[in-house]
């Protein structure tokens, strides 16, 4: 970290600032310029209050030059974290693809989406039971129910499911669940993620729609420090001032990941968008991106969806978007 | 409600939209212009999806006419709301302070701080004890006995207290606290809202950083709808674009709130603009806009605070500023 | 256009409304729901002030129904405009890549450049010989004599050549050049637009980093307006709160411009992401979203290039993500 | 500026880049940490492409450390800007309220808007005569007729006269014009600021709404590089995700850019919240904030004026706004 002082400074308040560093443990390294003083911090200063300095009379401005995140980061683990479930793979050059409902809204809804989803080869069923809905009169969700629909699809189809968790109290009923979903509401729910740092399962991680990377890979650390450490990310589209589409995909999220972190990535272009015509475009694009993985929502009747049927493919259209995948993917691969 | 119907719609095609609205509860109304075809929906249009049915082949929009929020509504309850809190009123003319640290920290800090603002003019205390950090190596406060210092703080000074909940499941320590704050960051933790809906206490709710104003009244109509009506609103900036300050801080929310609902409207400046030295003309100009009151940090030692000190000011800074506060406020008074 | 009443308006009220609506030549259709009194308006709404109507005492809000721009508008051309630039089609299924530096800075570098990009595969040749610089300080481009080195590159290679126009007092210096481009900075610079409809030559109308899509749209239609129907679109970043990507590039554009426009889209990775070595992935995802072709940064030498040089790709790194575009436009041809 | 090397750099991989600073004129300074090696540079680093040096090989990051501005930068000419308008001064403690419409439409118009607002205080007339508006089919200003009547009305009533330039042809028509304009839209619009450091007039330079207050600066440093130190600078609303208003007006300018810079800094609430209604709320706000000034759209017959009547104030709201603000600026002067 580097501290900027202003030009008007006297020594002595130089030097007292530089004790107060000391007092904090950290070594420091004075460069004194023409115009402009600098002191270098060595030593962790990841507890160091970046603001705090920058607000003190003295100081111009604040520069932090490592990362303060060190479980996620890549300098410090630079090989891929691959994350096995069920006996699919992800990260490292393995690629998956989740698909399922919104909402669990049935039996027969989600094991007859289950079984689409998996003939056109979908490895993992996402399926919704506790849902972070804007209105309380809106749709909740079956809640418990819904996660017994879910394992009743998993036990048929075989296929591992992915389901969000909005409590965690309800963590009791997550227990034969394969992999915990934390929604883009809730990436800065620390309580939330210390919980689920104390979990053995993976973690699928949404980025907050008004989120920087360096915050999702932040809350990714605050789960990898109570010891869970397989964790996937997932860009899900960021808040803009568009307004034809619901938010905005953010795909540059995909190489900048790959640089700061080994932990896989994988794209959501069901909820960036939010209308099913145009998934397929961006489901392509994260694919040729290097994504990965993908998690598309698919409905057997998305008009009469309980909730987000307006982006939901139809079985049909994601066996089209299947083959589609497919055949970018063989390119890549080959890149 | 209205859905704009593209030009090439069929009648068939236009009549089964039609059969489906029905089969909903909702009234329709067709009108068939030169060029354009809409149809009306007449009754509760709150459990529309309005996404899908602009995901609709045939759909070109659909616009929402009236909010989707009902309890929080001025339309329906016309009367400002007043709350009182510990004998202090705040909302429908009247303004209030609350000042004190971002953290709590020691039983002399607390005091002291709570002390000095009394004497300043603050009717309540602030101060945290569940702090939500964006990093897991950063303080994360002094938890439940923060609160315990809090209330010690509250029976020498006589001050109501206000602090941040962060676990629903913390909500037998906050029992004697008198306003319950929910942060920024869980402002769409609909779960929370929910459990704070049951409690008889008034809800100091914040705008999340990059939440529309009508989403900050749906998850106020989630406390509602529970039935707990005492909420707070506080804006406490927005995240755009702009680098030098910490957020930027939407004034405009205080008249477009005033107009929107019935609830008083708080403002954070502290937390917006990051900086102390730029505290004080951001505090004045809420007060000039009208808010209801704003929420101040405060610290006797802001170099040496556990968090946030960048943003605090000083016991004599908030004393310089209560002064302007009260000068500004008795001419609004008289607008 | 539709006009929601307040429902506090008086009959006398919106018989007034009614009136003034019908002044400005607008036919009227009063709909009285229980809750709700709307005024539907027939006619040419395009000169009617939103906003103004929207400020009004009586009008709670107003909805546009059709889109405000005509020319550009598939609606009323639903078939792909194409475009041809010296033999070369852009649109409608035709796909091209534009290559070359930043800014033109020596017979060598333009020509060499061009020469290697052309070898790989590109069509055009671009080159900033007026460049918008945040700084005055910084390099402005060398100007007419610019303009001069990328035509002796034409005449060397046979490509066509892009270059950026930023006063229309220039246009006679552009007489040679194949496609205008118009930059980011200058999209709603409406009084070069109007010069540039009366120009009988393809503009290339990059997006604002902060312009909606219908802004952009808009802009277009202000050249069309004037008679120049040529234009190709350019998504090239928007303006977010992320800090890590110098802008966040919207690939959304693509598929929601081809619904809503017949003119060709094309991205710009480059200076989106502001970065050389994520430029391949993103390159890619434009060829998978379905863009009608691309403009990348090209530059012998970029650590020496006198402007974003960042993000610009070697001849080598060119000539490999071309290969790329290449196979992976071979499989969108087939999907 | 501060280049950070990434950790897996070899030594002669720095020695260049040392070496390649160096010959950009720049003096060098290594510091080798346990962790992190940094290279410190000093001289004239203006005119180095951070982007360039950050997309390095072996660059982690670049931190600048002085502002790319310096004529405008209160460092270095530490007393305020006052500028003198046709007797009245603005900055430096001096405030003054322009007034008048969005467009000028005709002689009794702009006479009777003058005469009222002068009779309320005051001191400027504002009127659009070029107007940049989105849709090339909405009203664009009465052009060179309307800067006539603009001087009719200086000549009846003896108030300096503001309005806005598009294109730098045009100014001959300004000759008589007391302060020039430059609208949010041509912020950028480098080759106008550039012609516009030539005059001798103050230049009124809008916030475009989406440039950073860095940016600003550095827009008023093109004029000023040329010679033309008289700039006011005006906050007007930056784009955000919100909707209810039109902008977000962000008061955080006033006090940093009262750090940053010695230009006086006005507000123009009209255009950011869009909206009549609340402009007196956030017009006072601005006046506590510590605004050198107002710039307020008043209009005879707000709901037929020809743009903007949204958020334009009829005469008697302003006269009721500017004894608001005359009793709120006199607190101020004495806090």
């Amino acid at each position: 970290m580097i501290a900027v002082i202003k030009p008007e400074a006297t020594e002595q308040q130089i030097e007292g600032l530089v004790s107060w560093f000391q007092a904090r443990g950290l070594k420091t390294h004075l460069s004194e310029g023409e115009f402009q003083t600098i002191i270098g911090l060595i030593g962790d200063t990841s507890k160091v209050d970046v603001d705090l300095v920058e607000g003190l009379d003295i100081v111009e401005s604040v520069k932090r030059i490592s990362e303060p995140f060190k479980s996620a980061n890549r300098k410090f683990h630079p090989r891929d974290t691959v994350i096995e479930i069920g006996g699919y793979k992800i990260g490292g050059g393995n690629f998956q693809v989740i698909a399922g409902p919104c909402s669990v809204e049935s039996p027969d809804q989600i094991i007859s989406v289950a079984e689409s989803v998996k003939a056109s080869g979908a490895a993992l069923l996402r399926g919704g039971a506790f849902k972070p809905r804007t209105s309380p009169y809106a749709f909740q969700g079956l809640r418990s129910e819904g996660i017994e629909l879910l394992l009743e699809a998993k036990a048929r189809t075989g296929m591992p499911i992915v389901t969000e968790i909005m409590n965690a109290v309800h963590l009791p009923l997550f227990e034969h669940v394969d992999v915990i979903q934390v929604g883009a509401r809730n990436m800065q729910n620390f309580e939330l993620l210390k919980e689920l740092g104390q979990v053995k399962k993976p973690i699928l991680l949404k980025r907050g729609y008004a989120n920087t990377l360096q915050e999702l890979l932040m809350s990714a650390e605050y789960i990898m420090a109570e010891g869970n450490k397989d964790i996937i990310l997932c860009e899900r589209g960021i808040r803009t001032f568009e307004t034809y589409t619901r938010n905005t995909l953010d795909l540059s999220a995909v190489p900048v990941l790959r640089d700061l972190t080994h932990l896989p990535v994988i794209i959501d272009p069901s909820h960036a968008i939010g209308v099913s015509r145009y998934v397929k475009s961006l489901a392509l694009a994260a694919v040729a991106c290097g994504a990965d993985g993908l998690i598309i929502e698919v409905h057997n009747d998305p008009q009469n969806a309980a909730c987000d049927g307006a982006q939901s493919l139809t079985p049909e259209q994601f066996a089209d978007l299947a083959e589609g995948i497919r055949r970018i993917r063989k390119v890549i691969e080959t890149l």
